[in-house]
């Protein structure tokens, strides 16, 4: 990059803000897909405040640099991987949360972690619920931009249901503010819409309004064992069929075994699957909500059913789903799927990830958010074998293509970032890709914002 | 327009699905709004299904004719008001609806009423929550096209929290499918959402995938009376405080009094306001939660609070409130307000709008969906008198000036269509007219899709 242009860029910002130093600008490279083709960035803007973001993207607008907004870097598709001569603009300064009670909304800014947000809306009584595994350390910028998931929302829904209102930095430098406090307003286009979920292809969010609900009632706690991943997932469509739990996930023999390696959590190394259930349904009806769900897994062939009331004890069965990812993390390096189908269709989805993982023998140990048909299948590999990373990288793609094959998408809740853009096109089609390409132009003419992520 | 391009249109499709003749074009001139610059279009196509909806729109896109989407034309902005010598696309015939137990879905033709789509969930134990007050005779197309709300919204939320999957033809005849019976896919960019409150100016869906959810619990009537708007707005700022009722709906003096003339409800005529909330928590919970607005009410001031958990006594009161604008129509011309605001400000709104009421001395009266800030000030004229129409339309726009210097909305769910489209680049500002424009020009660079809607 032009040295003057830089030497601009840091003149118009105050101390500090703008970094240059290589072995600062190093630890900005990647997100946790830690994505092979992520480029070293001429710089990284550690963005203060909306006006700072604005500073850095028109500079960046007038000298042609393309711009990766970065949150806390967790991403799991390579969506803030850096580009070679590019800026980095960080939010990670940006992190005040503030709680309107009368209004029942948090004001939140993009670098502040998922779990802040909760934290402040919990001492008001009230809750924000999409609760991506990686809620601790996840930003609301990051969740936003990939309209991220969790594990309550099978029964309360992602991230674009919670967003009220949005501050975004055009490609141009432009500040527009969309939506607000309302919580009902249709007047324009549902511009608002087009962010949430756009990976910072499209502008970046320097604040957010999230609308809020009334704390979450006391929950109960199902853990189902199975014999087989198949009877599991049979056990998950018959759940969904009559009801719709606060929480229905799916650990595989595989990934119990790496959580017990990792962490002794007191799960059965032999279970061939586990069902990990909530309810949160007020006063009698958790009660008859578990009994739905137990009677579901036993009809499936659940080998045994516990149901806990106790919060702690049914926490940690939970904190053994979350840390499944960082378990499985310590066996290799790691391809993180994300692919989802209709619910009737997940018993077909992980037969076709067992498959895959047979056929190109790589190890694939699966976690799912099965109650929305989301998984988890993660492909190992050993990081200095180019064999087994080849084996891995065909696998991974199979089990996209499977995935498409089956009605179903290559991504969930992670985005499709880098790593999963190659199979965008095979999904949506040449009309919606059209279409695609079509909103970035307008939006982004001279495609600055985020090159190579998504398309 | 051409009479040999029209008759290419004729031939291109089924007999009797363009109709020319003048007195049934007649009838698909206006929607609810009445709005007097609906023109007169050179002819309907009443398409069955999406392969017609295609040609029809090419043929327009080639000779650059006007297309105005119709569902059930209970519009009450003027959002499907026909252009002259354009176009009306009725989709009046296209009313499949099939359930999806397994994936608890819904999958709808759009002119199928939303009344239809709850009862086919119904037979299935399932819900679709979106009801606007008109859900008897609107269509789920129209729903689709103003993000509409309705009495439930308050806990439930709005159209475009249960939009799963959409086929959308574009404007040059174009069919994308977006999304699908898949719960979570952020798969590309969030295209979808970008249709749902469009208003028909970017596509016309020809198709639905909508969540279902489990039926809704029984439910609790509370009627708390008022001796002033004002408390009763009051009452509900404190309400929202502390709570997310199922239903929190207010009625004026005004509206109380047309009701009764126009069916004898036993509303109590003498009252200020009345509020109509529900809660449906399972269980005890309900009590709790009626007894907290109870509360919340008393302290507000409330002359009487009146509880019952008769599902037929309490929708005796919701039924008082849905009719309240079929009971003002009988009292004059109306030209429909949906002016809302964050809830804290509902009673300096309410305020404003009996100002304006009584500043340029035309009737007002105002219902509200007051849980959200959403109000329905409906200003009353004499269509046979120049001078009361003159102030009714000043009014009407004076209450939308005040509605936005008070940081709230001109339209909460109704739409801008045609009739305060000339408000909303005073709520909007110039640069989200600017990024609008430019959405509107990637997708339909030639202005066909419902030209003077919403721009």
């Amino acid at each position: 990059m032009d040295q003057q242009a830089l030497q601009e860029l840091i003149d118009s910002l105050p101390d500090g803000v703008v970094v240059t130093a290589a072995d600062t600008v190093e630890k900005y490279r990647f997100d946790r897909s830690q994505d092979s083709g992520a480029g070293t960035p001429a710089a990284v803007v550690r963005a203060e405040d909306a006006g700072q973001v604005q500073t850095a993207v028109r500079w960046a607008a007038r000298h042609r640099v393309p711009v990766v907004p970065r949150g806390a870097g967790s991403g799991l598709s390579g969506g803030s991987s850096a580009v070679d001569g590019g800026l980095v603009l960080s939010l990670e300064r940006m992190r005040a949360v503030q709680i309107d009670t009368d209004c029942q909304v948090a004001v939140v800014e993009p670098g502040a972690f998922n779990a802040e947000v909760k934290a402040a809306a919990a001492e008001h009584d009230l809750w924000y619920p999409p609760d991506p595994s990686s809620y601790e350390i996840c930003s609301i910028g990051g969740n936003i931009a990939t309209n991220a998931g969790g594990l309550c929302c099978v029964k309360y829904g992602v991230t674009t249901d919670y967003v009220l209102g949005l501050d975004v930095v055009l490609a141009d430098g432009t500040l527009v503010t969309l939506g607000g406090k309302r919580i009902k307003d249709v007047a324009g286009l549902p511009l608002m819409k087009l962010f949430v979920g756009s990976e910072g292809t499209l502008g970046i969010v320097t604040r957010a309004i999230l609308r809020l609900v009334p704390a979450q009632s006391a929950r109960s706690t199902m853990v189902a064992s199975f014999a087989s991943v198949d009877a599991a997932a049979r056990a998950v469509v018959a759940v969904r069929r009559t009801m719709r739990p606060s929480m229905l996930e799916l650990m595989d023999h595989a990934s119990i075994n790496a959580v017990e390696d990792y962490r002794s959590m007191g799960l059965d190394r032999s279970t061939g699957a586990l069902l990990v259930a909530q309810s949160d349904a007020p006063g009698v009806a958790r009660t008859d909500e578990v009994e739905l769900m137990r009677t579901a897994c036993e009809v499936a062939g659940a080998t045994e059913v516990f149901v806990t009331d106790d919060p702690d004890e049914g926490e940690m069965f939970v904190e053994a789903r979350r840390i499944a990812i960082p378990a499985i993390e310590t066996q290799g390096a790691l391809m993180l799927e994300d692919v989802g189908a209709p619910v009737p269709v997940l018993p077909d989805l992980l037969a076709a990830i067992a498959d895959v993982a047979s056929s190109y023998d790589v190890p694939i140990p699966v976690i799912a958010h099965a109650g929305d048909g989301n998984t988890h299948p993660i492909v190992v590999f050993d990081p200095t074998d180019a064999e087994s990373e080849k084996r891995a990288l065909e696998a991974f793609r199979e089990v996209m293509q499977r995935a498409i094959d089956l009605g179903g998408t290559i991504t969930g809740e992670h985005g499709v970032g880098r790593t999963k853009k190659e199979l965008l096109p095979t999904q949506l089609g040449p009309e919606v890709m059209e279409l695609t390409r079509r909103v970035k132009a307008a939006l982004d003419p001279d495609g600055i914002l985020n090159p190579g992520a998504v398309l």
